[in-house]
């Protein structure tokens, strides 16, 4: 399945007792309709406050509903906030994770004169007008097969920090811009960070020597702050093989001005 | 003043104790720096949920920051949500709401396949595709001067259901589409009224010339059902004289497509 979903009415993609989850939503209305536990698989968690234009996550269910009738209940049982845009029967050994062969992120930053009175939850804001082209110089040396431990979160179990960043763009239009960081793997906040960062360049606190001398340094502290999770969106999951082949339903109606 | 607001964080514009209004937030930021009582009387007032891209409003105060500092002191103080983009000194017989001349309004509607997950309340949603060339058809036997009874609330207390419309003219890109209605004035839940029967329209429901049958009828169950406040945005306040010499300050971060 694909999910589209507003990561400021949720605590997150994985469930937690306690606290609502995209994944426990999903689980819970699928539990609904097929009357067993139902577990949901994710390609990847989003933390709280994070969208999804297209999460990816696999289940199995025993139901003789056919996956058209599967999701439009699945969708007449799930809350405002969050939605399964697309439903195919897979082959049994697909993981939505394990599977998973690159993700592709965009990160949303309004810079509006005055703080956006609307999508406060849905877009980032900073005051100044940032130096774009400072920006691209500075995005070009993130792409590329690199050692991120200046850019992960120390928090990470992960065995290696290296990953390879396929491309990261900036798309500028009006009082917005958007970056687009795409890759094999992110490490915990890296593309949180990668933009934090790209936007210290835009204000003149960095360049793009110091973030490049920060990714070869693997020092945390020599890169940006970590972006608010408000401006970000997980907005495709790759795969070797094509998961829906059928026609993309369309935008989700994301709040901006960018279509991924 | 003129004041951009997402009107799902209020209980509309007008004061009322124990609801959080936009009037009665922007009365305590300045109530909070001057230290007096102050009445902000606004261009008219919107109900729960529909959003103000430039709203106007006077009031009067006794302080020595000039409007530049006054204007940044108030959206320090303010709550998320609501924004003072300009503030200037007017003549002292001003009046925001009296010397008014007209308003537009926008109206965004998604016609996405699916519920969308973001913007649930700054957007209509509608699933099926609409005649736009029908709405259009409609739209112009709207434009003009009507007794539009038909388009008022039965609590209308005005002496005289006539008004001027000015425009209404439909734009529509990609998934969502936007009706801007300028006029003179507006009865109660008019604008709402004119943009549910115009999908009405849109869905075959109703024709242009049922609309042109409905406005000579007088009859309130002739027209379309009233639209939900949350795609109603009130853009602009027409006055004899240019309250805001200066450039406009950009667009406050409406989410969606249309820049107004």
């Amino acid at each position: 399945m694909e999910v589209a979903y507003d990561g400021s009415k949720f605590f997150g993609w994985q469930r937690q007792d306690g606290f609502e989850s995209v994944q426990g939503a999903v689980e819970e209305a699928l539990e609904g309709l097929v009357g067993d536990a139902v577990t949901v698989h994710g390609a990847g968690r989003t933390d709280t406050g994070v969208h999804a234009l297209r999460q990816v996550a696999h289940f199995h269910v025993d139901t003789r509903l056919d996956d058209d009738r599967l999701r439009h209940a699945v969708n007449a049982h799930l809350a405002r906030g969050v939605v399964v845009r697309r439903l195919e029967s897979c082959r049994d050994d697909f993981h939505a994770r394990f599977d998973a062969r690159g993700k592709r992120y965009l990160y949303v930053t309004a810079t509006t004169r005055f703080r956006p009175p609307f999508a406060t939850e849905h877009v980032h804001w900073v005051t100044s007008a940032l130096d774009l082209d400072a920006m691209r110089a500075a995005a070009a040396h993130i792409e590329g097969k690199h050692d991120f431990a200046a850019f992960g979160n120390a928090g990470s179990v992960r065995k290696t920090t290296v990953r390879t960043v396929r491309a990261v763009r900036i798309v500028a239009r009006r009082e917005r811009f958007a970056v687009i960081v795409e890759g094999d793997g992110f490490l915990y906040n890296m593309v949180r960070t990668i933009v934090g960062t790209l936007i210290e360049v835009g204000r003149g606190k960095l360049t793009a020597d110091s973030v490049r001398a920060a990714l070869e340094s693997g020092d945390r502290t020599a890169a940006g702050p970590t972006a608010p999770a408000r401006g970000l969106y997980l907005v495709r999951v790759h795969y070797d093989e094509a998961m829906f082949p059928g026609p993309d339903p369309g935008p989700s109606g994301v709040p901006g001005l960018y279509h991924h």
